[in-house]
């Protein structure tokens, strides 16, 4: 059992919902006109009875495409298809659906720390929502109909973003990843399968949505994640006891550099705002850090241009993204 | 002629006069009896008529005697006299008369800024007070006798502390020296000949002190400071105007980490103190740089020992540097 809140672990928890619609090919198979039709019958219901927009990629400008996509609304594969890729969201952006990705609707609600029952609730509503006006595709032995097998079943992927600083600072989180991968449950770098976790970011998810009911999964993933926040918990605790001097010097460092320099590129800024996620978490900084990973999002090349509204060379990128966190970062204390 | 003021270039002058007493051979020839019957000689006068102390080098801890090195206040020969070695040090420090140096008496004044003809003043006021006590080496020909050649005629040396930073960073100092070098002046980095020079910190003095008045001599050294000057002051104006944006961001990153660190070592702290003064002294830092001086010796090893009155491992001491940095510099903002 761990002795301090979840929340410290755990950032974000998201329902994922894949479906298609029994009238239509998969979206690789399909052409424009097919494409629209399906962004229509889905997107209808959705934005009468919830308060949402429908977004279209051809009409948005690639920046603003690429501004959803560091904010993890739209997947990479949503973005490659600007001629019929679409996303309904929701104003306070806790709905994401993306319509044509790799299967024709991908319901994505995403709540803050570990809240994946509520998530789920939410998917469902929207599920029923698409189902009343279309008729999904449905197997009685394997499920929801999906474009990828790994997928059948369910079609849920329940996941959460968990901040593991101790873990992949003492190199013990590969043999969490290990014993975890045995459970039918992945733990991966944030920027997906293979790729190195930025900022101590880490996603777990079940990896199977065949043979298990919604519940069952968000159960086996809950249990999951207790297990590795106790094991980042007596990590922290031992990197502060071995570390004092040397973490709190970093962590200190890192805030002196992100409130006082004049430029600083995006790796620079990663790896400073990862010692202050962690100065945070082992209570050496005393700031809120509930807002860092809205900042860290607010940092990223095309939010950032979008914020300063003209086209930024990168040294000027560099600049702005310095002059936003001495502005920002300073009401956090 | 430079535009701007001249301590923005002249950090503190310094008048130096050598006197050895008549009937008594040199201090490396001298016991103990006669090395104190010197000091109680020189020391007298100077106790009785200036608001000053004397220090004798044996009854001091080898801490106090570094600190005292750390300042300037005496040289690093005369700490190496703990049998016979003295000091007399006025109230503010402006004035240190090092007795059994070199010589039997170095009569030391320091200003601050540009002020040599003030410091000699002074200076001259001490030396009347011993020749009226004692009788004082001199000759019709050589003048006042010195240990050390260079030393003969006056026994004056003028030196002026200057800073350079942009002669230094744009790599032209070394010319500059070359140029000074054939007036029989030398610039020098500030920890004596052949050292780098620390901080950006040069020294500037007159080479030899014979044939020439002590006017003649402030008045040659205060001509070359205005040459320097005038080539720092170019060489400031270039660097801002090809450079603004890398050295504002080095500059107020070197504020973020002396504001921040929570341990810092002698090394780090030089590099980033001379970028601060580097900083005031082209408008990139808002702050009043006078102190800067006076905090870079309050953090030298045996000064910052002394101020936390307890014994310091190497560690400590960092982190009690970058305890005294925080506190004090966010006071000169």
């Amino acid at each position: 059992m761990i002795k301090s809140d979840i929340s410290n672990y755990v950032v974000s928890s998201r329902i994922r919902l894949a479906r298609n619609l029994v009238k239509y090919p998969f979206p690789n198979k399909l052409g424009f006109e097919g494409g629209m039709r399906i962004i229509k019958e889905i997107s209808t219901p959705l934005t009468k009875y919830l308060d949402s927009n429908l977004l279209l990629l051809k009409n948005m400008k690639p920046l603003e495409i690429e501004a959803l996509k560091e904010k993890h609304l739209i997947s990479n594969a949503l973005s490659e298809n600007v001629n019929t890729g679409g996303v309904v969201l929701n104003k306070d952006s806790t709905l994401s659906v993306m319509i044509n990705e790799e299967d024709h609707a991908r319901i994505q609600v995403i709540k803050k720390a570990l809240d994946l029952e509520s998530a789920y609730e939410f998917a469902d509503k929207v599920d029923d929502l698409i189902s009343e006006n279309s008729e999904v595709a449905f197997d009685v032995h394997l499920g929801y109909l999906s474009s990828c097998p790994t997928n059948l079943g369910t079609a849920m992927r329940a996941s959460v973003m968990m901040f593991l600083p101790a873990l992949a600072i003492n190199r013990t989180i590969n043999n969490v990843i290990f014993s975890i991968s045995k459970d039918a449950i992945a733990l991966r770098g944030v920027y997906g399968e293979g790729t190195q976790a930025e900022g101590y970011m880490y996603q777990l998810s079940n990896q199977y949505s065949l043979g298990l009911s919604e519940k069952e999964i968000i159960n086996t993933v809950n249990n999951q994640i207790y297990k590795v926040a106790e094991a980042e918990e007596i990590a922290r605790a031992t990197l502060l006891s071995k570390n004092r001097v040397e973490l709190t010097d970093m962590v200190m460092r890192a805030w002196g550099i992100l409130t006082n320099a004049y430029k600083i590129d995006s790796a620079e800024f990663m790896q400073n705002i990862s010692l202050i996620k962690l100065g945070a978490a082992l209570n050496i900084l005393n700031i809120k850090n509930t807002a860092l990973d809205e900042i860290i999002v607010a940092c990223r090349p095309a939010n950032l241009t979008l914020r300063y509204g003209k086209d930024l060379n990168a040294q000027e990128r560099d600049i702005c993204r310095a002059e936003f966190l001495r502005d920002v970062l300073i009401k956090l204390m």
